[in-house]
């Protein structure tokens, strides 16, 4: 602990509920339970580079717990080794790992809190390589990230989607249509697995789980059958048809204006309706699922996450990731996450579950 | 009173929260305090047609106060005089009123409540006209059928969509983005009006006043001058550009696979980031506006439209549409409502009342 | 218009939902639309008495539209007519009515906006009457203000008890208990009836109509004759027994310890289980129902009342205050609103609805 | 496997959201997975006793995955070995497991599915060492029972109990007032710690820390005399004095009419108020936070639970409790829950994140 006077604190990569109450957590145990300064820098390693940092005090961390965003702004796409410049109206690309470095020592920073996801997390590793000390705080909606179990914000994003495909149902049954919710889920299906089974969904589409939209399109037919003339579908954002069909260059031939579809909700919509000749429509979530206020475990967790920080560096780590393992906040080598994601495994229980209560997941 | 010993009750066009409260309100009236029977008739004019209706028990209607969409079906293509059927593959379009004369007969219903936009009422008036007993209860979840203040299901609308602005709000000011939001409203723009000043909206674009992006974008401009790097805007889905440039056939340019643009609310987006280079996402609520259990204010206003239709009933009236006006539940003659929509007066309180906290509407 | 370069604003009387809203909407429009500044006064006449003021700028009024409370504080005790001070130990009652007028004109302000209830608004007249320039705005979490139709906060409350209304019904049903949950309305049963109509309740009871607890405990007796073996009962905290039974000393005689129960709502719940032997719970939800983030309906009126009280003034009125009515936003004397209360008409259609469901009034 | 071709599934004890997403996975896993047949046994053990049971179909258990509740009803009381019936008016206490052995033998049971609390596994032990199959399904609002980290319905109250803390935030700084604020936990401060730390509380109360009220008052004014005129304090209804100070007792001495205090949360708002001389308000949430649609991670956990009892009796299982361990669904022997409770560990983790950003346990 010997060595630590004032801290920096920093929020990258996409906004996600539950960053707010990390910093005050952060900012309130370095400052109440060690005394330590905590600095603010402001949009993630931009800030770092622009050298754009302020103090916090408790004021400034008061009455943001229950507040979705960031105080400290966040960017996604500034990478140190990697900084874009213009320059005589030519875009440049430069390695501005020094200027952070001078940045760092100049406001006399003895280590950083950096709350971000794989890539932020690749970025602190350079830094801990080069002398800095860095503790991570996991911030991932997908809940995709390697070393953790769960991560703050995929509750409310969870919460946020299964809220949408309830509504969606009552439309959907009255109508009898099949409704297509695309939910967010890039690479992993989190978020489609917990809020398709939490809505009582259907069909659920992950991309471990590339599906044949013969059996989805069947499925749906055998409810008709059955007397259920409406399905839900629930659907991540990086669903795969099997075979690899791409999405991307779907064109509705039935109509006079050709119409690129936009996105694989609305890919797995069209040809339902074509197999099956019932109604169907699609509604893309996108930011929605990112946004306002956390739920009460992702503000928990939050706090949980930001404390543990403190009192990692407070017992004299230098290089740290903050987790979830087995239920408990513990922690691992920051290095350990670098370039590696948490998919769903597809013998994962809560698959099975959702199985058995009669889930198709279109294999 | 006399003559009426059995009603039907329907429910027509597209789905909106609080029709269940109606249809309980309706039966539980009927049953309750004047004795007779209900008949639910499945899937709004289609089941007439059909001849597919049941007898709705205090069973039947219990439980469903507090639940979305309509335990009856509804559907919103259907028209007595123009009913496509299908006979050896061709498609055939026949008037079936006779049928529906004959259904109604045959079920010995002495008039039915037919809960329904102004398709609905027209053809319900039509049915007045053949000596059917008709009494309408106007259900629009845009809020914009002539000759009620306000019908049920818009409360709810807006309460979602507010959510999802609110929601919004936090990740554009996080990453100084533009959001814009595409809420519902084709021709009026009720909820944009509504949710956009609930939630604080920097922009709102409504189909009664047409825009001028450039407008906007400065508008957009001048709040970042003011270091607010962030916008949100909100835009009916029947928003419209000032010279009536064509949504439908824009197409991104700058991309190697030209897309046609989803709607008027990715038109304003790709326009804005555009003209301000700031990053600009754009959100399509779409069908969750309509679902899920409505707010208290519905499930209130609903209970009374259903209400005072069997009280009208029962006090001799055969023609009325139930209504709000000033404040209070009434009745006008049915067919008043025929093909008459109830747009935002340019000179609305609520218009003056936002541009005075700063709402830029773009004209 | 002439005149006016500075106002003040405060809130007075108890909390309730969208004050924020109202005071932002009176600073951005005065700022904004006319050009004056803005001194928000602390405490309500706390603040004035004792020269609490601060400037507001556009800032100080950013993001509280969704927030609960008030930014300027509130004091629900202090009138200058009768103010209390402690001197020497004794408490001594004065009239600092004059301090009140020299902070005033001490501050340059040219007029002042009240936003509180019925106490508040005799305050403001009697400010009027020494010519002081006041335009009042109504507060009242139970709607009972005079000249209004309705209030903000009102809506918020009403969705607060209605959604503790919908849990205790599935708890109710599962035990096969009666549920009484009290809620405000200390001498109108405004939130019971909206409330009690919207969740479905059995029975609701409030101050207006005085009720027989015989006929409220046969009524639940009659359900569970007919398998409906759980009851909601929705009580306003104000509503009274017919004859006058004081609920004040009522004293649980079975208990080894008598029980002095905690209000009309704990007296209802022993008598039905007394007279019923069914179980019978209680719950009073108190404060809960005047926080947090106000429901979209009264962000909206909220905005309306703050926006229209400074065109008020812009328009040269000095006296009045802003109501709804017959669904518009108005405007009436000032003193028009003293000492009255607007209670619920024992004829008023709601009733006569939610009697139409089923729905017992205990008379 | 072999030997099961009919089950019967029971609730019972305290109202739980996630009841009938348990019953409705037990029915569909065993209905459509294995192709059993499933009894819904009505009111816990109640329903056993009194040969009162129903074959559950997939359309009895369709829709009831958000709904709160249980669908087979629930009883609290009832314990086959001490029923209490009444005889020529004397109450007689008889042991009538025997009656629920032939009922299950009678109604063709292979096996039971009890989804309760401690004391409904104690009553399936028996069962169990008499012969009859039993999984059981852990049941508590608390989070209290032994051998599983968490339990279904307990994030749903934490989430209405942080919905009524943070709205109480709002209120208690608008009025500089100390808002006390009961909750459930009649043994363990579960919910109190999770609820306290979400709303970011001041002060948490729970069982397993007995607090020095002067502490809890000595911190208030600390606040106070840093500007923070308002606290909110957070307690569990089995909260205790140190020193073991009776609440159920206690009169407050300056009414003219003696009161005694209704629990732990007056009481602990009367002596905050005399020791700091700041107004103190009081909430007791009560039922409230029994009821209701679960949030989506208790749908999920329920779901998981209601799946992994039928794949354990199917996998030969014959006397299991389902439980959660580290983060997965796992099991235990079902005797190994009977009369042990799982308190908070005073060094728990939560405790001391919640330390660590300010929280006062009073100690």
């Amino acid at each position: 602990m010997e060595g630590i006077h004032r801290i920096g604190v920093m929020t990258a990569g996409g906004d996600c509920p539950g960053l707010n109450a990390v910093i005050r957590a952060v900012a309130k145990t370095a400052m109440g339970s060690y005394g330590w300064e905590v600095m603010g820098i402001e949009d993630g390693f931009l800030g770092l580079i622009q050298n754009r940092m302020r103090l916090l005090n408790n004021e400034a961390v008061s009455n943001i717990l229950t507040t979705g965003g960031t105080i400290l702004g966040t960017n996604n796409r500034v990478a140190p080794r990697n900084y874009t410049v213009k320059l005589d109206g030519r875009v440049e690309t430069r390695d501005v790992t020094d200027r952070c470095l001078e940045h760092i020592a100049h406001n006399h920073l003895d280590a950083i809190v950096v709350i971000g996801g794989d890539g932020s997390m690749s970025i602190a590793s350079d830094f801990v390589r080069l002398g800095i000390n860095c503790i991570g705080v996991p911030k991932t909606i997908d809940n995709d990230l390697y070393g953790t179990d769960v991560t703050f914000g995929f509750a409310t994003a969870v919460s946020i989607a299964t809220d949408a495909l309830d509504r969606v149902h009552t439309t959907a049954a009255s109508h009898h249509r099949v409704m297509v919710v695309e939910v967010m889920g890039r690479n992993a299906g989190w978020i489609a697995l917990h809020a398709g089974t939490a809505s009582g969904s259907d069909v659920i589409l992950i991309p471990e789980i590339p599906f044949d939209i013969r059996i989805v399109s069947d499925f749906v037919m055998g409810r008709a059958r059955h007397g259920k003339r409406f399905s839900i579908v629930c659907v991540s954002e990086g669903a795969r048809y099997k075979g690899g069909k791409q999405v991307i260059s779907r064109i509705d031939p039935s109509s006079p204006d050709p119409v690129r579809l936009g996105g694989i909700g609305e890919a797995v919509a069209a040809d339902i309706e074509d197999a099956t000749g019932i109604e169907t429509r699609t509604i893309k979530l996108g930011h929605v699922q990112r946004g306002g206020s956390p739920v009460p475990a992702d503000r928990v967790l939050a706090t949980e996450f930001g404390s543990k920080a403190i009192d990692l560096l407070a017992e004299g780590e230098r290089s740290r990731l903050v987790v979830v393992r087995a239920g408990v906040v513990t922690h691992i080598p920051l290095q350990d996450a670098e370039g590696k994601q948490r998919l769903v495994p597809i013998d994962h229980p809560l698959i099975r579950a959702a199985r058995n209560v009669g889930t198709c997941f279109g294999d």
